[in-house]
């Protein structure tokens, strides 16, 4: 079974229910038309279908190493990414003034998830760079953006993010890498970061670091952390790769999964690297990229989501256990059934949710208007958190319903598991993602989740005849969840972040019941969008209830719990 | 952070929760005062702590391996074998007849989470072999019992479960191998079985299979298969094991975890085997051992639980990130506190209901009562499929409290959750246990279950006053559960199929947090029992009415979704 690019759901998605025609209505985006973007998402499907997705095994089985100070890739890794790299695959997001094709978000978001499932290990190297892109566009001189835009968006270099450190990982602001002023106006980088993705690679000619560090005298905390960019090798002024920067990989981790991403340690030697943005701005440059990396994130959880459920629903209608009718597989027991049709109707509505996202980032782009921005902001933790859960959860699903050999390493379901796990780990784990919601998202008093729970409502509201039970199961659900966002935002943050993954899920539960909705209203209330729809709508909105009381019970009960309760075996 | 027995927790749980001074009353098992009780769980632990903890890692480090046909196990495994044969730990619960202490299932029960949350990888070993002394006292003769019990209970010789073959996994009326009359009573085994356990083990001096294969001429189906005791080496009369047994290790599996577990790929080629019980009873003889084997894989997730939680706790309090009051570490963070407490509650809550469950099993023998037979019948699925599922979801949270350290293979809360993965497959997948809740163990029209939703509800009501909130709770759960148990007893199999996992966690909820108000009311309704009661009641409960919706919704919605709808990409 290998894998096939999503293509029907995709174009479905952008047609009927996440609104894309309003970005392809745009001045901005107006080049990506109908038939640009059907060409366009068939070749990525092609490449991840026919490149990537055959390399993913032997990224988990022979795994990327570090032999005299370089990491060598894991086998066909290199010839893969120059594919993708050749194939101008490495961000089509990227702006055309710099070689790149300024396509929509969208584009963007529908090719990594392909990309991520296909071969996780290697979309990750891309996505990096995706954000390093974006950083330089946004925060670097006009000079640095000539220099290494046009070699990063070709994927002749590659780019990585250096945030954590031993002592720093969510708590960025603890971070203790320095960076001194040299008398060229360049600094002297001197720290080890850890947790390096893709932190070094053979088969590109530059691999270009940002690092977060602190200057002489800048105050505690985030507010006195800079970024700084240190390629490799540092680059003559045509662009060409020459001396060696005092930088090197000390080694690398041994993960869960993932084993063909190397994840480096990183040590700087006083390094040469140049200043990106303000003094003691790292962190809002920071943010720029985090935040698109972030839709990226959630997108690599639905990737293997699909990748799980087009595997487990292939074993299903192939292994043959006990009398059952039908097909004669075990995709005829009920208990297999809910597990595949779960496994489906979870990966549609995560899929929806971001794409949605992506929407929102393109318009809040192409108008400039402040609702589209705010409703950027506030779909991208859900994407983040909610695609990952669901990528890790539909892993394990697809694991369950192979049986034993679920278990068995070569069968390949668990590798799946075990790749996607860290995705609700890193970019911000998602418990972060969680409070990100209920805090910074809500400091609006929760307008934009009111705005979008309305909306909510009033599709619903608009089915009621032509779909009465779904349409009236989504109304009251939208309605439970925007009382418990009028009562959220009243409360105390502490509160609010007892509840914060509960509430999370609870609005993703909505959002998600909103676009199977959707679509089985575009489907005209029959056919197998409409099925899927109701499926999830009797099955998986009720959770929402649940959620509910979480949200609720506050902070209170949980810190009722003391550490000494904790502790006693 | 190294494991510590839970015997504050078994002890509570013993003499105030589960009823085990009812066990202790009986005549059988008087022997199992509360001294006995203490000094058994006392020793346990230790043996626990000091030799089986030590070894778990190296067991995932150094995986078991195939060299000249013979397995050789992990560093340090046979020490801690030799260990528990020595201390007498092989099987507690085996008759005093063959050199057994004939303690209750309870203590085996308390005993073999604590192995398991040590080193699950090896206590398997004597899981397995607790199966077959079981299997052999209820089925075999005289003669067999005699050579081989004394040998098993003491552990020089180690037993193995052999029904799996590749073609029969859950379907194992599928299987072929077969089983030839010899001239002398024996029979000649012929065929191969996947997924042995500890199909072999260098450090014993002889290990017993028992295979599941066919008579000539026998039924199609699971009414035509027999059981045979099958050895690595036939004894000679006085029990020394002598002539090699033609049967072989062919590989062993490259699992997800459970390296430390040889995973055996079997061949018997005309291999001398004994017929244990009638012919064509196989699947009778099957069962017997099987039930308490479900019981023990509960406990594998529940130790696995336990092991997490107390991993999870210790990083927590040692984690410092970002400005917090208290500890000064990540614990005071809500959704870390958040989600260790739920680690917590939730153990406790599975390990109640696997104790209750022993208890039932315990009585039932002692009394020969029909109603705690069919008590201990209902609690079995459930204690092996909640107790493996929340195994799992414990274990995936406690990597998540881990943070990025969580994804490093080093840190060791990946290894649990890859290690208790396979709980929720073998012995029965847990999508099987809940078919066997709604089908079988609903043959009764439910009595089983509506009699322990009354003893629910009746200790919900004893509290109304002293504990108003939470009873109340509860009791309005004990109300919505068997109200559907009553509508799912009318409703075809099919459609009980279709939400038996979904009625299966909804009951085990409700049982959760019937036990921990137990737990609260022992108490007084003050203390650390009943804070983590509180918590269960006010945030994990509520999941039960997700599950009725999800049980209600049946099989319709459900095969809606089409075969095709699944497969269209």
């Amino acid at each position: 079974m290998s894998y096939r690019a999503p293509l029907s759901d995709f174009g479905f998605l952008l047609s009927h229910v996440v609104g894309f025609d309003r970005v392809q209505s745009t001045e901005l985006f107006s080049e990506a038309t109908e038939d640009m973007t059907t060409a366009i998402l068939v070749e990525a499907g092609r490449l991840c279908e026919d490149v990537l997705a055959p390399v993913d095994r032997a990224g988990d089985t022979v795994p990327a190493r570090l032999d005299g100070g370089q990491v060598h890739s894991s086998p066909g890794f290199a010839e893969a990414y120059r594919a993708i790299a050749k194939g101008g695959w490495i961000c089509v997001a990227a702006p055309p003034a710099h070689g790149g094709m300024g396509l929509p978000l969208t584009l963007q978001t529908a090719i990594n998830e392909m990309m991520s499932a296909a071969c996780l290990s290697l979309q990750l190297n891309p996505m990096l760079t995706q954000g390093q892109i974006e950083a330089l566009e946004a925060h670097a001189s006009e000079e640095i953006k000539a220099l290494y835009l046009p070699k990063l968006i070709s994927g002749e270099w590659t780019g990585t993010m250096n945030l954590t450190e031993s002592g720093a990982g969510s708590d960025v602001g603890a971070l203790v890498t320095r960076a001194e002023p040299n008398e060229d106006g360049t600094y002297a980088i001197i720290g080890q970061k850890i947790y390096i993705t893709w932190g070094d690679a053979e088969f590109v000619d530059n691999v270009c670091h940002l690092v977060l560090a602190r200057l002489p005298d800048s105050p505690p905390g985030t507010k006195g952390i800079s970024l700084f960019l240190v390629p490799r090798h540092l680059p003559d002024a045509t662009g060409v790769p020459c001396a060696v920067n005092s930088l090197r990989v000390v080694s690398l981790e041994h993960k869960l999964g993932l084993h063909g991403s190397p994840t480096c340690v990183m040590e700087y030697d006083r390094a040469t690297g140049w200043l990106i943005g303000d003094e003691n701005g790292g962190m809002a440059a920071m943010f720029t990229m985090m935040n698109n990396a972030r839709l990226g994130v959630g997108c690599q959880g639905i990737g293997i989501a699909e990748a799980a459920t087009q595997k487990a629903v292939a074993f299903a209608l192939e292994r043959k256990q006990g009398r059952v009718g039908g097909t004669g597989t075990i995709i005829e027991h009920p208990d297999v059934r809910r597990m595949v049709a779960t496994m489906k109707a979870e990966t549609f509505a995560a899929r929806a949710i971001a794409l949605a996202n992506a929407v929102a980032i393109d318009m809040a782009r192409a108008t400039g208007e402040a609702e589209w921005a705010a409703r950027a902001a506030l779909l991208t933790p859900i994407s983040k958190a909610h695609g990952t859960d669901i990528g890790h959860e539909v892993a394990q699903i697809g694991i369950q319903v192979h049986g034993g050999m679920g278990y068995i390493e070569e069968t390949g379901a668990a590798q799946l598991a075990r790749d996607v796990r860290v995705t609700q780990i890193y970019e911000g784990t998602n418990g972060i993602q969680a409070m990100d919601l209920t805090g910074r998202k809500m400091a609006d008093g929760g307008r934009a989740a009111l705005a979008l729970l309305d909306e909510v409502t009033a599709q619903a509201e608009s089915a009621r005849v032509s779909l009465p039970a779904m349409s009236g199961r989504v109304a009251d659900a939208a309605r439970a969840v925007r009382d418990l966002t009028e009562w959220l935002v009243q409360q105390e943050l502490r509160d609010r972040f007892a509840g914060c993954t509960a509430y999370l899920r609870a609005l993703a539960r909505v959002l998600g019941a909103h676009f199977h909705l959707a679509a089985a209203i575009a489907e005209g209330g029959t056919g197998p969008r409409t099925r899927l729809a109701a499926f999830f709508v009797a099955r998986l909105l009720p959770e929402h209830g649940a959620l509910i009381a979480q949200v609720k019970a506050g902070a209170d009960g949980l810190f009722d719990v003391t550490v000494e309760d904790l502790e006693t075996t």
